[in-house]
Parts: C-alpha cells; structure tokens; sequence
C-alpha cells in the first residue's frame, strides 16, 4: 500500500474509527486500526468484535494494499503533525512509513490479515432517516437506560420500525423516555430490536459530525448504520423489550406548564439539601410549583416555581437526578409536569411537540 | 449578622476563597469559610491552617456579625442561584438564612469563634511587584520543583530579594527554572525564603484574576501576598535552599536558535517512541537539530528541525517531559538551546530576555 492524504482528512478518519477501539486488548489487533485502499480512496476500519466501525477518506492511491497499526499512536502523530500532507507507505514486517517534509517516521503494525472480518449486513436499506432527527431522538432517550443491568434487554436502546416511524424508547425500570422518530419514507415492514447502548452513543457521536441521510439496514442480529462516509455495524441484543407502553398512564390528575431553566435551577438548588437521599418534593398549587429538600446535615431549601397550574393539588417525592436528566437534555422554554398522585408515574413532556414522553416513577417513603 | 449581596460580587469572593478549603476534612470548620462583616464590607475567609485567604467584597451592611458555612455547599448554591441579589442572615444555632426572591434556604454552619485564626504578618510591605510580572515570573517556575520530596526544601520554591530583584527558583535535582523578577521599587533588605509548591501555585490563581500591583509582607515563619481585596497568608518552609547557581554553566560550546512550536512539534512526535524511556536524541549539527526516538514496540521516528547553530555539533539524550515543561510554559517565538556535551547540563533560554534560565542534565545510559 502507498497512498498520500493530506493530514485533515486524514485526521478525520481517524477521529472517527478510534473511539470503539481500546488500547489495552492483550489481542493486539483489536487495539489496531485497518488501512485499507478501495476503490481509489483509502478505507480505516476499527472494531471492538461488539462494534465495527468503517470510513472512507479521499487520498492519492500510488499502490493498493492494507496494514493494521495501532490506533491511538497513529492518531496522536497524526494529530501532532504540523505539516498539510502525509505518504503512508506499508514496508516489510508489517511497518508503516509515514513521510512528510522533515518528519520521517515508521510504525509497527500487524498484517491486515489478522484483523477481524467485520460483517456485512443486508444491501437494502430496511429505513432512512434524517441525520438531525436521529440524532435529537437519541439525545433525548439514551441516558434512560439501565447502567450495569443484570437483565440485558433493558440495558440497550429499544427500536420499534412502523410504518413512517421509530418509536425509541430507554428504561431502567424507574423511568422511562420515549421519543417517536419521523423516518423519510416508510420502513420496509415493522421490526422490533434492542440496540446495545454503548452502539447507540456511538452513532450518536457520528451523528454530530454528520449531515443529510441514514440509512439503517438489518440482518438477523446485526444492525448498519449509514452516514455520510461511515457505517457503524453493531450486534444486536437478544430478547424482547418489556411493553412499557402499558405503563405510560392515559390520563393525569394535575398538569403545569413551568420554564424549563427556572425549575432546572429550583431543583439543583434543592437537590444541595438532599445530598444522600437525592430525595426533593414537588408540590404543585394553583399559583405554581414548590419544590423543597432538607437534610439534618446540611440545611434546607424551598424554592417557588412560577406555573400555569390546570387540574387537583398534588405532591410527590422525587429523585432529583431522574427529573434533572431529563430536563437538561431538552431544548424547549417551556415543559409540562403532569401528575396523578404521589405514587403513579408522573409524566414530562415538551410544550408544543407530542413526540416525547417522559415517564418518572415517585418515591415511595 | 444581616448583609446584601450581589449574587456576581459573593460568587468571585467565593471562588477567590474556596480553593485551599477541602470538603471532607474531619474536622468540620476546616470544611468552611467565615463570613465576616468588616469596616462596612463582607470579609470571606478560609484556611488548610497551612494557607489562609481572606477576600472583601461589597455589600449592603445592616447588621454586624459572623459565621461559618461549608464552602462546597455555599459555593455550589451561589452559583446555581439564578436571581441577582441575596440576603444573608446569621440565626440561632449558627445557621444561615440565605433569601432572594423565591429561593428560601436555610444553610446549617458553625460558630465563627470555632474558626482558626488566620495569623497577622507585619505592617510594613517588604516588596512590591506588579501583579502579572509576578504571575509571568511563577509560570515560568513552580511546574520545576520536586514533587513528593523527601527534602522538603526543593519540594518548595526558592526566592531570593535583593535590591530590585527576586530570584524566583525552582529545581528537582534533574532540571532547574530560574527567572528574576523585578520589583516596583527596592526591597527593604536582602531575604531568601521557601515558599511551599502549593502556595504559590494557589498565588498563582489569584493572579490571574488581579491586575494592579502585589505586596509581599513576612513575618519570621510566614509570608503573605497582599492582591486587590484578596490577602494570601502562608508558612514558609524551614531549611536553606541548594546554592543552585553553581551548576549553572558560565559556557556552552553550542547554541542553535529554534522556533519554540515547532522544536516542541518534533519532540512530540518522537515523545511517542519513547513510551517507557520518555528518552529522545537530541543532535545538534550546522544544518539544524534532528531529534530520533525509537521503540521495540512501537518503531522510530526522526524530526528534522530548522535552526541557526553556532559552535561544534553536539548530541544528548534528555528525558522528552523536561524539554516539553519549560517549551510549553514560554511564549516566545523562538528559543536557545545551549549544550556542552552529552554528560553535562544543558540550557534552553527565550530569545531576547536575559531573565530567565532553564537547566536540564541530559541522561547517561
């Protein structure tokens, strides 16, 4: 292999296929990237055997070929370079040559032929979606899900294809956010899968430095996706997904419309005075909401909410931490807080957009 | 105690106060900072009872008094408080009402007589230095000493008043950082001290939100840096300070004249073939500098650096990090590397100041 590639684009590549490698396998490949020529640009592969990742960036091929070399040293020369181009050249023992102007250098990497195969998935796209959709649906559901979750299932993502649209959802039993995503045409039939997380947060930070379309393909248990220059393939998890939807409630007691920053700053200040509970209290009265903490240790705290209040007066425990996450991860001035009571879930969902439903569980004392 | 405050004028006196302070000290009024009414200002205070900082900020004064409060709590709800004014009111049971529109908090503190008292130092100023003479003077030093020391004096920093100048030092046996800083007038007398690495680092800080000019008063164990509204009081260290001036050499055989970002490019490049050694060639020839590292595992690279040499080639090896700390705390173009041979110190010193000398002993294999 011998190609030159300035170093922008380079980096850029690389940027993108580093993240799901590791640098302490004591398999020395898996903490290697692939270069690879194909078809007149030069492709850079990384996988963690869960995760494969393949870009593709524009270069001058002088000679077809591929080599490994490990991830995080190539990108941290690549990065440190100050120069505009670079030629990589494979050499005997698996060695690339990396030459630029005054800087002459060699790394060792392995044959390409130890890399593992990352798998090819179906060649029809089962859906499209917008890149900016996809990205504000996962920004909006993935953190709900189960950290360490000894039942698989609702470790991951769920993904449910019907018709125009993605129904997301992520859960760890306390809460639960659902975000419906608006695909470009209809999929090509209805699908239910579980997504790992961690592939989830991977396309979503792909998702940041794309634009236009993705298509998603499936095989039985892999999903692909398409970016501009980058396909993530990931395994899927086995099983099915709880039927959450039957938890959502139909009809709520007690609905305030609050500025999102305001109760945002109301319950970070309550949650200084509930620093091992992480219990506060929303009270919600006609004219607004009052959440309140108090800790032997500390001190306590009762801060006012202006609210357009509709419905009963109502109160519940809260953790701080579930109303928070899904608060700073919202776009809108305004949200609603709709209750039934202080033990029935308790729902927020965005002014103005009905594809966003926020579930929150009480605490029971 | 009864005082309003604007929540931007307690939020900086806070911050100037709360960085010597822990938050899980044992005992709990190590935890805090006093607040003080003084002379129609509100004093903050804190101290590790090795550091004390005091601060003044404005305020509206309507009843004298004083109290401590847990700084990381008082810090934490300042800063989140969204509205622009707060009242403080000290109440039975050493507590702290804090009020501002609709955030009601009660803060639970301890006497202020449980306090440490932070010592006066003398009256009379022994120096004054500008304020961001100074800071230039730390940069270029404190990252220099020996960390974890067995001999506490060079885990400090050395500084030495004479006339209108302060030698400010700092060494770890392996390298030394020397910089002269000038006084705004004569000391009152010749003095050399030791001022512990954490003192000075914390000096540091508040120079970087002061401007105007610093005096420095000592009493016979202590030392305290008078800022704007801000006082630094600290102990200084026992002991006398190595006479590291004789290892300074009066000559060097070879001096090259380099561009400082892109002599700090090559070492990183080849900082990245010396993942174990941290050791990097340094070849100096009429044509330029070349550095080279290489690695069983990880291969070679070798830089080729511009530079204007006079006096015979020369090579050395240094350990990269000692190159790096002094290149990367300098802001001139360009730099003078001055070697002897490849067993005795070397020098780098920036262009076009005389103040400031930088001492590395090359490796012996």
């Amino acid at each position: 292999m011998k190609v030159e590639c300035t170093k922008e684009n380079l980096k850029k590549g690389l940027f993108v296929v580093s993240r799901v490698v590791g640098s302490g396998n004591p398999l020395q490949v898996l903490n290697n990237i692939l270069l690879k020529t194909d078809q007149g640009r030069i492709k850079l592969s990384s996988t963690n055997l869960e995760i494969g990742v393949n870009t593709w960036v524009g270069g001058k091929i002088e000679e077809d070929g591929a080599l490994t070399v490990p991830a995080k040293l190539i990108n941290e020369y690549i990065n440190n370079l100050p120069t505009e181009k670079v030629t990589l050249e494979s050499t005997e023992n698996s060695t690339l040559k990396l030459e630029s102007e005054n800087y002459h250098t060699s790394i060792k990497g392995l044959s390409h032929e130890d890399f593992p195969l990352i798998p090819q998935v179906s060649d029809e796209p089962f859906a499209k979606i917008d890149a900016q959709e996809l990205k504000n649906a996962f920004a909006e559901t993935i953190w709900a899900s189960a950290a360490n979750e000894t039942q698989p299932e609702i470790s991951g993502i769920f993904m449910g294809f019907d018709q125009d649209q993605i129904r997301i959802a992520a859960t760890d039993r306390y809460r639960l956010a659902e975000r419906i995503a608006h695909l470009l045409e209809p999929a090509r039939g209805t699908k239910e899968v579980i997504l790992p997380a961690r592939t989830v947060s991977e396309a979503y930070k792909i998702l940041n430095i794309s634009s236009g379309e993705v298509e998603i393909y499936f095989s039985e248990s892999q999903v692909l996706f398409k970016f501009d220059e980058t396909e993530l393939i990931s395994r899927l998890i086995d099983g099915s997904y709880p039927d959450y939807r039957q938890i959502i409630p139909k009809e709520f007691k007690t609905e305030s419309t609050v500025e999102r920053e305001e109760f945002i700053h109301a319950l970070k200040a309550a949650a200084l005075f509930a620093p091992d509970s992480n219990n506060v209290n929303v009270e919600i009265k006609p004219d607004g909401i009052t959440v309140t903490a108090s800790s032997m240790a500390a001190g306590e705290n009762t801060t006012k909410v202006n609210a357009k209040v509709k419905g009963d007066d109502n109160s519940a425990i809260f953790n701080f931490r579930y109303l928070l996450d899904c608060l700073n991860n919202l776009s809108e001035k305004t949200i609603v807080l709709k209750m039934i009571n202080d033990a029935s879930p308790a729902a927020i969902v965005p002014t103005g957009r009905d594809n966003y439903t926020y579930i929150v569980m009480p605490i029971k004392l």
